[in-house]
């Protein structure tokens, strides 16, 4: 089953009264390039730090950003600006050469992620509040469209989560009370044609895209499943993959749900955090059923692969969030066990491998080591660092 | 059969006589990211158009580079220099932001290209003449280390081809006249470590490593195979394979050897030219026997995946050069034929795939055309357009 709805100016024109607010002139900045910087989430503070990884330095910072608990972000195709969601609906833009907000508009009440278009044109972010994808020209934040998620007789809106990027100037993602997947296509920014796929899996919390931007999955907060889109078929249609997953004897409390974004792809391979348990899933791409369990310190919230996919590093939920364990690809065996401190919270691997960086939340402190011999080579102080998102993400896609 | 192997300083200062020069200094230059820049080398004035892939548009040149024949450029960790290898020997740095020649070395007399070190502060170059692989500091150009390609009893140098960078600050090359694969590693740049493969197979003339750092290939002029060394494995060693994959009715003379920088992986099936006639083959990764063949225009050239690998693009040899194919990987059938005119030489894709970019040398221009809708988008002068790399390769192994 499919539909499409067009939603463009009318819509857009509804919230054209959140203009974008230039919060501040380009200044005089020294000359450098930007494929080596990125930023550092500091949450409580509601700033973010610049950093670059060929010195490991922190060149800058810039606050003002609002609420910035589970905060992501993408960057222009240029390098030079980064785009942070927040929490609170707030979306701004950074410029990372001359460290000033040069833009923020609250769009929402509530926010969950976003993504930037394959042609860096457009951004769009996930609202919960009130519930579907809101677009913005991604040069002035001037508004381009707005999706209302809304399903039903009579139309309920729903909360929107796992919005990612697809090729073809698409937007992907998932209704959480409707259980649906949407695709927005923007080939033509002005008339956005969205295709719908209802009964996707009930309560579907997170998505991701493999880094083809093949296959969309969500995670499934109300099924012991996943919800599979190939969105190279046509026409658009999900199915459930690994079912029953979850079952066994060891069912433990869920302390956090494990990000999808945090699934590492290796060759034909995807290494996932399962849910509430101590265990990494393998899972093949081949036929999308499970290759092999691999067992870890606690539950999972990230697995991240090494760039060269030899390594996936995993990090952990409370009470064992102090440890980060390393699993060698090709023998799928913990090879290093590290504790950087207590509360990992992110890990984000330079885009060629030779250092991955590691915030320590109660530790105050963001840790670089070298994935070959897994020391410390830098150190970095950060007022309860969260996510890091370095530049190269702009060269990815689903980014 | 393996051996070590260690050149450092003695073997450095050997040549230390030919000091980097320093051409220019960083003069002022508007501020901007250098994520959406790229070079396109035009190969008979020595020169090199700065380009732009979010305007589409030319920012500036730089000349001076010497012979730039089958020239090609690996671009600094930050995206702001890039390092071009020309056919005389020289290896030129050119500032993308200040449009200037930073620094340059003749370090031989013939070379064919080279390749940057994973954490971007080694450059290496891969010489004909004399035969050998010389190692420079990024920032400066000046020497850390030279491996001279000697073989036998008595000592023969041989020619060094298809250098590529590989994960760990490791480079990986073949001798041609010797039928050698080493592999360089520069853990310790001051003591490179250099492990020899010996009868890796006849005259290899190219090389070229998977985007995951994992498998090198080498192109055997002097046999119908393929060397394939799994830089994962230890002790290294090579293995032949596709053998016998040249034989056949339709052998044609051979215009011009294909790249093998030019094969394109698309999940776990990379589809290369093949050499002396009209097809690309599709070879599994998974077992490394073909897979499939496709019936092209001529003899293919590049064969260069759209990022999301669902399309491979392919370009030809003369008479047929006037001729690019697009193959739609699920069917792996073609799908369009573009005739952009005479003398396509080389294609490049922006990182996420909404461009690609082809340099038309006879008719002294490059096209960009939309992947999606095979419209020209944009058209821009150029004298005699041969390579276009975009900076996003530096975010890339095996660049």
């Amino acid at each position: 089953m499919r539909a499409s709805v067009t939603c463009a100016l009318a819509a857009a024109l509804a919230f054209a009264a959140v203009a974008p607010q230039v919060l501040a002139e380009a200044a005089p900045a020294a000359l450098r390039g930007t494929g080596d910087l990125g930023i550092v989430v500091e949450r409580a503070a509601g700033r973010i730090e610049i950093v670059e990884t060929t010195g490991r330095t922190r060149v800058g910072e810039v606050g003002g950003l609002g609420d910035l608990s589970h905060a992501s972000a993408v960057f222009s195709r240029d390098g030079r600006y980064a785009f942070v969601f927040g929490r609170d609906g707030g979306l701004s833009k950074v410029d990372l050469l001359t460290q000033t907000l040069v833009g923020r508009v609250v769009q929402a009440g509530n926010s969950i992620g976003g993504a930037i278009s394959e042609d860096g044109a457009l951004i769009a972010v996930a609202n919960y509040e009130p519930g579907g994808v809101r677009v913005f020209n991604a040069g002035d934040l001037s508004p381009v469209a707005d999706i209302p998620a809304e399903t039903g007789e009579p139309a309920a809106r729903s909360k929107v989560v796992g919005l990612v990027d697809a090729p073809g100037r698409r937007f992907v993602f998932s209704l959480y009370d409707a259980g649906e997947i949407w695709i927005a296509d923007f080939a033509d920014p002005a008339r956005p044609k969205v295709t719908k796929i209802p009964d996707a899996g009930k309560l579907p919390y997170d998505g991701v895209v493999t880094s083809d931007g093949r296959f969309y999955v969500a995670g499934l907060f109300g099924e012991d499943a996943l919800a599979l889109v190939d969105l190279w078929e046509q026409p658009a249609a999900t199915r459930k993959i690994l079912a029953g997953y979850r079952k066994g004897e060891q069912q433990l409390p869920v302390y956090k749900m494990p990000h999808l974004e945090g699934w590492a792809s290796v060759g034909d391979l995807l290494f996932l955090p399962a849910v509430g348990r101590h265990e990494i899933l393998v899972v093949s791409r081949a036929d999308w059923r499970e290759a092999d369990r691999i067992a870890v310190h606690g539950q999972p919230v990230f697995a991240v692969a090494r760039p060269d996919g030899r390594q996936v590093w995993v990090n952990f939920a409370h009470p064992d969030n102090d440890v980060v364990q390393v699993i060698d690809v090709p023998s799928r065996k913990i090879v290093r066990e590290l504790r950087p401190g207590k509360a990992v919270l992110h890990m984000e691997f330079t885009p060629r491998g030779d250092q991955v960086w590691v915030s320590v939340r109660d530790e105050d402190r963001v840790d670089v080591f070298d994935p070959e011999t897994f020391e410390r080579i830098a150190s970095l102080p950060a007022d309860k660092p969260s996510g890091i998102f370095f530049t190269a993400r702009a060269t990815r896609i689903g980014q």
